[in-house]
């Protein structure tokens, strides 16, 4: 196959292939946000955990989880490909296929479509979205006393991750609620822009690498500390730590893969904006704990480590 | 190395590290526009034809080079970086160091920083650029009887990449131009947005797949066909065809690499923007052709078939 078939191949599945760039509008009185992110396989996915449709949409999550974070709602994304030689054009279609679905589901434009050889199979993804310049949220306005809660429940993805390696540990619901969570992942757009639209929300970060990671970050760069007092996990995270003999905390802490935003909120407007959460979403948003003065995080009155993914400290 | 130590020593290189997403605030009356392109390592570039610093600042270029054929200004870029286990933290600040220079040359801030493990260096770039919505040029606006120009000579790229492979082939000067254009190629900005601005200019691409590719585009873009009548080539390129004894037009037609800019402009006013043209930059914009009606491309009298790189119906 040669270039101009795949194009011809995806074009269905984007707009705007066929210019050196591709051009929109944006909005006046917003703020526009980009951010980029580049999945390897064998590095951040297996194929044997994920059809080539989960693996796309699951990129596009990811990246559209970056634009939540901010308060931001999507506009378009850029993929690139890179991809072996032994690919086929039907596994390109695949995944173009869970790409542009889930970007449908955001209301996301695909434009273009830059393809490559490459040893493994290499998608990078930028999505740009915009944010009204009063909402802006970084991940650097906490304060001492402010109460962090969490979008929802964590740790289902890496249950499903663990039943992908270990098939037989549940079954039932559970375990589909933990393969929909790996495969399927949403992430929080709308309550990323409810959120952001909050003036007592101070902070906001994707849950992306773990709650003690990203935790960690958002304390940081609010020149905080950070005390956990509880770790809201899916019931499925729970049955499947069970199952393994692990803690199920440490599915939420450590695991990473969920799309769940972590919010710093004032703490004397926490119980307003957690009741207008729930009826705005029909889900609760969940308290975690506190941020402090003191530097650092801690969970059950011991220090806690950033045990989240990291690339590079650690092979996966 | 951990990823912190990598983004604190590419921090020096980059904007707005540190947050899921970066921000910027869009102008009003333009467009913006998005490309993004993925390089690796033994497919788009090797190790020992350039250092990384020049892989940095091609790979930039060529990013840059993309919003050019729009005739856009660049504001932004995002990278995302995947390396193998062996590379050093030196490498990887070299690497960027090429991104960062080639970036502020161009005004244009690098933002973001994915990294990944994998197992080729991956460079994965996104530019946002902005363009006044009167100037936007694309592909398609030729016409039949539209004189066919490119912004400067072409071939001292691919001539530069024979010298790597053979440095024996020629020497002083000539020998200078075709690596410099190899390593530290300019992409043509502010030629972009100049012909942008132009109503006669009816359509621009860049030409980094070479003449005979990427005329072949613009043509099939604007429903035309094209007559070649002259392949304006660079000394070097000229100089390495005679020493390969190889014919030196195709340096310029199947060479690839060169970030000139191919533009269709009305003929009867060709003279006119030349003319303007040399005054500005002082160098020639050079006629290559005319469009015609009638589909493909036609050279000395023969058709000539697109072979300018494909990724995957050739290898390198």
């Amino acid at each position: 196959m040669n270039e101009e078939q795949i194009l011809e191949a995806i074009r269905p599945f984007t707009a705007g292939i066929g210019d050196d760039a591709a051009l929109w509008q944006p909005s006046r009185s917003h703020r526009s946000a980009i951010s980029s992110d580049m999945l390897v396989e064998n590095v951040d996915f297996t194929r044997d955990a994920m059809a080539l449709q989960d693996v796309g949409w699951r990129a596009m999550a990811a990246n559209v989880s970056d634009l939540a974070a901010m308060g931001a709602k999507p506009v378009l994304a850029t993929v690139a490909l890179g991809f072996p030689e032994a690919t086929t054009l039907d596994e390109i279609v695949e995944l173009y296929r869970g790409l542009a679905t889930y970007a449908a589901r955001c209301k996301l434009v695909v434009v273009g479509g830059d393809l490559s050889r490459a040893p493994a199979l290499t998608i990078a993804i930028a999505v740009v979205g915009e944010v009204r310049t009063s909402n802006v949220k970084t991940r650097a306005g906490g304060r001492p006393g402010d109460v962090v809660a969490v979008t929802g429940r964590l740790g289902a993805a890496r249950a499903g991750l663990e039943l992908t390696r270990h098939p037989q540990l549940i079954a039932g619901d559970l375990r589909e609620e933990a393969l929909q969570a790996l495969r399927r992942p949403e992430s929080r757009v709308a309550e990323g822009r409810f959120l952001a639209a909050s003036r007592n929300v101070t902070a906001m970060i994707d849950c992306s690498d773990g709650l003690s990671t990203d935790l960690g970050r958002l304390a940081t760069a609010s020149e905080c500390g950070a005390v956990v007092e509880s770790v809201p996990l899916a019931r499925s995270a729970c049955a499947v730590a069970e199952a393994r003999g692990e803690k199920p905390e440490v599915f939420g802490l450590a695991g990473g893969e969920d799309f769940e935003l972590i919010v710093a909120i004032r703490a004397r407007a926490f119980r307003h904006v957690a009741a207008r959460y729930a009826v705005r979403f029909k889900r609760e948003l969940l308290r975690v704990g506190v941020l402090r003065a003191e530097p650092g995080l801690e969970w059950n009155g011991v220090p806690l480590e950033a045990s989240g993914w990291d690339h590079f400290a650690h092979g996966r």
